[in-house]
């Protein structure tokens, strides 16, 4: 019953993204946070490349993350800048690839409610 | 790395969904959309075929969606129309089928709260 | 692309589940329902049988649910009632099995919102 | 269709935890309850090693749990105190081992609304 083995998948797959507009100003800026929870439960650092999907243009990335080994990252999507921050009041989809295997986890969070979450799924893992 | 090759599943299955039904007004008619979120991650399109499936009655469809190359689609089932709209008030179940492979999330949003989403799956895919 | 085969597993287990205690009065037992959908997409009958496994006790069932060819079902936990009905206020877990494959989706409804729903997972099958 | 062999996995991953801060007072601290469900279907005990990681140290447990033969137990991490409690304000991960196959589903809870939860998942289980 070791832990310390790399769990997991090495592609993930979350279909469902969306970030409200800027438009509506600071507040619903707020209200709502994409998340994705990467467990890496291995020895070795996780290299993490997360690709992002829209209905209309082509994809953006490669947005890179790292994952420490035996360590975990809740990533919020608002949050990643490089190369593009991800555009908001668009539908997307991110597809996340890691080097070694992981476990990635969607969870939508309402900052309203003091870390309450609205929607979790564990991703499409192959 | 390559994100461009088809990742997923071929047959994908969402056993529960509602419409509410348009004998309520206007107003519960904005409240709920079910969705299904569509990731083509390869190159060609994915020619999609949906069936919907009732408690008493004989499956409807198909219904035709196409979903281009890398690119993602949020269809809401209170959009298809043909051959015919989703009875409202209706327990229904979906099954989803691409030529080439594709992730399906199946996520019901409440349009009271800016895009706001009520519960979120990835569905059954084989 | 027939969707007349039969679809999914003939093994399904749910984890979560909890009934509100009748002692609260009409009102709390009318809030939150324990749905399981179920699809059978075959042309042949599903003959299912459920069985309920308790924190402290034995197991109850068997509960003997039939989906016909090509029907879905959302069954609710509260209408069980032969061998017994699911106790109220005690957490629960359910296996849903099948002679033919389908599939099975975990949705809590919360009907003072006209059906939406408070989460929904697709069971574990195998 | 017998119920009393072991149905499930033997590893089990929770990417998403997070437990409210108690600086926050009584009152928060009550509002939300990250729980595990787990299910052992097989005759006999399930003996079991919870891990937590985190962002930014190592790994806390090994914490032990046993679920009795046929028998379900709905954990919350809450309550988890030997050989520490899991950080409060913190957010971690777990992987939950088991000698024998079990099935496990993530659901957090709000006590607000009378045993409602937030949001719910099959775990990743291999």
């Amino acid at each position: 019953m070791s832990t310390r083995r790399a769990i997991g998948r090495t592609v993930w797959v979350i279909p469902e993204g969306y970030i409200p507009p800027s438009s509506r100003g600071p507040a619903p800026e707020m209200l709502s946070h994409e998340t994705a929870c990467l467990l890496n439960t291995g020895d070795e650092p996780a290299h993490v490349v997360i690709t992002i999907f829209f209905p209309d243009r082509d994809p953006m990335g490669p947005y890179r993350v790292t994952v420490p080994g035996r360590r975990t990252r809740h990533l919020r999507f608002n949050d990643l800048s490089d190369p593009a921050p991800v555009p908001r009041g668009a539908d997307y989809s991110s597809v996340i690839e890691s080097d070694v295997p992981i476990v990635v986890q969607h969870t939508r969070l309402d900052s309203r409610q003091a870390e309450n979450a609205l929607l979790s799924t564990i991703a499409y893992g192959e």
